[in-house]
């Protein structure tokens, strides 16, 4: 399909956001959400009512430093005109890093092909971002999480990483990778994954801590995945240590050939 | 003075607070204060009604990442229980990060021998931690404001540097080192000095911008000291950026010998 007057123009768009004042990703009646915003800003300046698809659906209190969102317009604005338009009207918890239009209707939830989500574990109570990690009250053997966490690698069913409730699909996703960082006052947890389910990082990690903290043997967070059992695995930690890292794509058919 | 049933016990705090809902640091009528946080969580747990003094009254907004502080009780209060209380009265924008009795009267602001703040400017407007530094939306020459932050150093009377208004004292003061570090996406401005005066780290910063932005030529920037005068000066700073980052101390007498 060839842009042109008649022919919707596709948008990919790379948004950070703060998640303490929102209520998650998604439109919900009544709350502040980021897919709100965005949708109420680019109203504003095509005039066009549209829907806004994000590639992670983040829950409340999580945050963004690499969302992608996609969404069709007919308007003709320029793409970095749009962009400085956009981050006049959202609110200043919200900023557009990237956007352009693409050759070729794009969908950032069906195209994406991995999602990089980190969890930031504080050493002391923060006062200076707060808002921005967890810190963990009890004392845990990291290098004895670090050493569990290699048995999340590979393709899994997630049924018992999932909040409870949750029955749509499969609960099949690939972890492609886990890595862990430590500095002088915080630990950062990052798994990339195809897909995660509704709370999934935030059980992951609730789950390695009951195992670095000796509630949990080591053999028994590994049989987790065949019990699919969410009462079997440990405490969905809080958002706020939460953040969508990045979300990759696969390079488009056209700019290949 | 020997510490003793009838004599007060002089104590130095090391607090972190993020500046953001708070009026400052001193006490003011129906204002959130932190001096007036840390009073009452003190006098709740020791009944004790006292005056806390900061080594440095900063701003509304202006962050802490190592305010000193002292007082004196007659409670008998062990160090760590004492701190571990406080950490639990406090609101979550203040924290204790050490706490100890002094073997002889402390005064935080009297015998602090230096005071490091840090600005912090973002390369790109920030959504996740955007109450913590300043992005400059105008274009800049970092290297000639490096080049130029040079002629801070030294012995000098600041009075062109610091809030109008304030006429008390000669304004003198040493900056003994100014640093300046750069990532990827954020630059740090650091000075330190034998003291401050009001706004004056925000009116420096602000006047090395208008000679960054070439506004203000370098052989004017060098006159501010002698025609000590504000309105010769840059704007001053939004405090956000701004940062007390640790106060330093002689080693104690009784310690040396």
């Amino acid at each position: 399909m060839d842009p042109g007057p008649d022919n919707p123009r596709s948008f990919k768009m790379v948004l950070e956001y703060d998640g303490t004042e929102f209520c998650g990703w998604q439109v919900q009646p009544g709350m502040r959400t980021v897919q709100d915003e965005i949708e109420k800003a680019i109203h504003r300046i095509t005039g066009e009512t549209l829907r806004v698809t994000g590639a992670g659906r983040t829950d409340s209190g999580v945050h963004a430093l690499g969302q992608v969102a996609s969404f069709s317009i007919m308007n003709g604005i320029r793409d970095e005109r749009f962009r400085t338009a956009l981050n006049a009207l959202l609110p200043l918890d919200v900023r557009v890093l990237q956007l352009r239009e693409m050759p070729e209707p794009f969908n950032a939830r069906k195209n994406a092909v991995s999602r990089t989500y980190r969890y930031v574990l504080t050493k002391r109570p923060l006062a200076v971002g707060r808002q921005y990690a967890w810190h963990p009250r009890l004392k845990y053997n990291l290098e004895l999480m670090v050493a569990v966490s290699e048995a999340l690698k590979g393709r899994h069913a997630w049924k018992a990483f999932s909040r409870s409730g949750d029955t749509d699909g499969d609960f099949i996703s690939t972890v492609t990778d886990v890595r862990w960082t430590e500095s002088s006052d915080a630990v950062w947890f990052e798994i990339t994954a195809e897909r995660f389910f509704h709370n999934m990082v935030r059980i992951i990690l609730g789950t390695l801590f009951d195992v670095g903290r000796g509630r949990m043997p080591v053999e028994k967070f590994k049989e987790l995945f065949e019990s699919k059992d969410r009462m079997q695995a440990g405490t969905t930690l809080p958002p706020h240590g939460l953040f969508l890292v990045r979300v990759e794509y696969a390079p488009s058919k056209r700019r290949r050939s």
